[in-house]
C-alpha cells in the first residue's frame, strides 16, 4: 500500500528525483527506497476529519510497513504565529493523546517533540546559510501567509521551510508523507540536501514524498474548500473529538445542491461527493460500495448515515484520547522516550554534520 | 577604565536605554551595571591592528574588571558567507591561541566556541519568530553586504544578526562591547530582549553596548577608511602575526601627505594622524607624548618608529601564538572547557525560556 503511494507519488509529482542509482538500488528496489519515514504535525489544535484521512491513517499504516518511522510534534514550527504559551503546552499533550489514540504506536515508531532534540535549530543554521533569501520569498506558502499582512510575516515564517528541511535531513530520511500543499517545500528539501552534497561531500540522502492526500476532504460549507482547522465557519470542520451531537448537526448542514439523489460527480456535484468520499474512507468501502449503501436515499437521510458512520469511526478514538488526557504524566514521559530516542539519531548525525563544515 | 568607557557610551549612544529602574539601581549603579559581558569575534582570519585596538585590548580589560566575562568564538556566524571547512577549522584554533597569547584567561574568561553551545541556535529560532522581516532587510549591513550580488545573499546572512541576540541574550548578558560597526544589530538585541519580555514576562536584562571603537585605526594605504582583514591591498592592514620586515614594509608605504612634519590633524592630515594614534596605542601613551617623541623627524623617519613600536608590542604575541599553535590538543581542551562552562550557564537559560514559550 505504502509502495503503491510511492509509486503514485514518483508518477505524479515531477520534482521526485531519483534517490540513489548504484547497483544496489537497481537490484533491491524495494527494500532500498524506504529507509526512514519522517513526518511532522504541529499542535495546534484538534485534528479534523480531512487530517485524519489524509495523513494521521497513513502515519499508522506506515508504521506498519517499515522499520524506522520518526512521527514530530513540530512545536518549533508553531511559533511561526503567535501562540498563547499555556495553550501550546497543552496543546502538545493533546497532540500526544490524538496521536497515540489513532493508533501511532510508540514500540512502533518514534514518537517525540521537536523543541526537545537541540539538533534541530543546529542542522537549520547551517541549511540557512546555503539558502538564498529570494528562493523562500517566492514560496507559495510565503506570499499567502503574509499577503494580508501589514508589517510582513516574521523571519521566522519566512525561514521554517528551512527547519523542515533540517527535520528531515537530521535523520537521513529517505520518504517523507506529505500534503499537497507541501510539495514546494519538499522540492526545496531536496534542494537542500542535494546542495549541501555537493559543497560537502555525499551525505544526506534525497528525501522522497509519500503523498497523503488521496482522500481530499473537502469543506461541509464549501465543498470547492479543503477542510481546515482555521475555518471561520464552525460548521465546515468535523474534529476527531466532536460530540456525536456535534458531528450529526455539522452533517446535516453539509452544504450539497437541489438534486436529492446520491451520486458520486466530484466536478458536477462537489458536496454530495464529498460526503459520498468521506463514507467510503471512513469505512474503508470502495466508492461503489458507499453508493450502493446510499442507493434510494436522500441526501438528507444519506447525510445521516454518513454521520454515523463518522461517529462510529471517532467514537473509540475519541474514548482513548480523554481517557489518555487523564494521565498527564504517561504523556510527558511517551513525549520524553521518544525524544530521547529520536536525539540519539539525531546527534551522531549532527556531529558529522559539523564535522563536514569545519566546526570539529 | 571600564566604567568610563561605559559613561561614554551612555552618553554618546542614544539608543542605549536605562537598565534597570529599581532603587538597587539608584544606589549601587557601577556593581549593578555591570552584570556579565559578552562579546564574540569570527574565526576567519588573523586580527589586525585595528582588531587588536579597538576590541581585544578591551576584552582583556574587561576581564580583569568584571567577575563574569564571556568571549565566543563564532563560528556559526561565519558560514553566513561561504567557507572551506578545512581552513574553518584550522583558523578555529589559530583564534583562539590568537586570544590567548594576546592576553585572554581562560581562568578570568569563559572562552567558548558558539558550535559546541547548541542553545544558541535555539534561542535563535525562538528570537526569529518575534523579528518582522523588514527589520532585518532594513539594517545596514544587510543592505551593503547583499547590494553587489547577484542572487540576493542567504537566509542565513540576514538572519545572523537574530543569532547574534541570541548569544547575548542566552546568558542574559548586561553589556556587550562592541564596535561602532554593530549599533544597529545591539538595537535589534535591546527590541528583542525587550520584545520578548513584554511577550513573556520580564526575563532578559536589555543589554548595554560598551564602545570599544575609540582608538579606530585607519587603513595604511588609504587614511579614510577603516584598518580591514578584507582588504585587497595587502599593505593597508597589519596582522598581529606579520614579521618584523611585513610590519616595517607596511609603515615604510603608508599613505601620509606632502608635508614632513608630524602632526596629529585628524582632519586635515589623516595619514600621518593614523600614524600618531597607532603609536600612541600601542606605547599607552598619550598623543602628546607620542608628538614629543617624533618631533624633529620627517614621516618617512616616523614610520619606522611606528613600525618599532608595532614590532615591539607584537613580538612576544606573536611568539605565543607560535607556542601555542604547536600544542593543538592545549588549544583544543581550551575550547573544550570553555564550551561546557558557557554550557552550563546557558542550559538553564534555555530551559527558563522553554518554559515561557510553552514548550515544557
Amino acid at each position: 500500500m505504502a509502495m503503491r503511494s510511492i509509486r503514485k507519488a514518483r508518477g505524479c509529482w515531477s520534482f521526485i528525483r531519483a534517490l540513489h542509482k548504484g547497483p544496489e538500488a537497481a537490484h533491491a528496489p524495494q527494500k532500498e527506497a524506504v529507509k526512514r519515514v519522517f513526518s511532522g504535525i504541529q499542535p495546534t489544535g484538534i485534528p479534523h476529519l480531512g487530517n485524519y484521512l489524509g495523513a494521521i491513517e497513513t502515519w499508522v499504516r506506515l508504521q506498519e510497513e517499515h522499520g524506522s518511522v520518526l512521527y514530530s510534534i513540530v512545536d518549533l514550527h508553531s511559533i511561526t504565529v503567535p501562540q498563547d504559551p499555556a495553550v501550546l503546552q497543552q496543546s502538545i499533550l493533546d497532540m500526544t493523546a490524538v496521536l497515540l489514540a489513532c493508533g501511532i504506536n510508540p514500540e512502533k515508531s518514534i514518537l517525540f517533540q521537536q523543541s526537545q532534540v537541540s539538533e534541530h535549530t543546529q542542522l537549520s543554521w547551517i541549511l540557512t546559510c546555503l539558502v538564498r533569501l529570494p528562493r523562500l520569498q517566492h514560496l507559495h506558502q510565503w506570499k499567502a501567509k503574509t499577503a494580508t499582512q501589514k508589517h510582513g510575516g516574521t523571519a521566522g515564517l519566512l525561514t521554517y521551510p528551512v527547519l523542515q528541511a533540517a527535520d528531515i535531513l537530521l535523520y537521513k530520511s529517505t520518504h517523507v508523507p506529505v500534503g499537497e500543499d507541501q510539495v514546494q517545500h519538499m522540492e526545496l528539501v531536496q534542494d537542500l540536501a542535494q546542495g549541501f552534497n555537493k559543497k560537502y561531500g555525499e551525505f544526506f540522502p534525497v528525501p522522497k514524498s509519500i503523498l497523503t492526500s488521496m482522500k481530499k476532504v473537502k469543506s461541509l460549507r464549501d465543498p470547492s474548500a479543503k477542510m481546515s482547522k482555521s475555518d471561520p465557519d464552525k460548521l465546515a470542520t468535523v474534529r476527531i473529538t466532536d460530540s456525536a451531537e456535534e458531528i450529526v448537526r455539522k452533517f446535516r448542514k453539509a452544504v450539497t445542491d437541489f438534486t436529492s439523489e446520491v451520486t458520486y460527480e466530484p466536478a458536477r456535484r462537489p458536496g454530495v461527493s464529498n460526503l459520498v468520499a468521506i463514507h467510503a474512507a471512513v469505512t474503508r468501502l470502495p466508492v461503489e460500495e458507499a453508493l450502493r449503501r446510499g442507493a434510494g436515499m436522500d441526501t438528507a437521510r444519506y447525510k445521516l448515515l454518513v454521520a454515523d458512520a463518522v461517529i462510529e469511526k471517532f467514537a473509540p478514538i475519541k474514548r482513548e484520547i480523554e481517557k489518555l488526557k487523564m494521565d498527564r504524566g504517561h504523556l510527558e514521559k511517551v513525549l520524553q522516550v521518544g525524544s530521547a530516542k529520536a536525539k540519539e539519531l539525531a546527534h551522531p548525525v549532527c556531529q558529522d554534520v559539523k564535522k563536514l563544515v569545519g566546526f570539529l
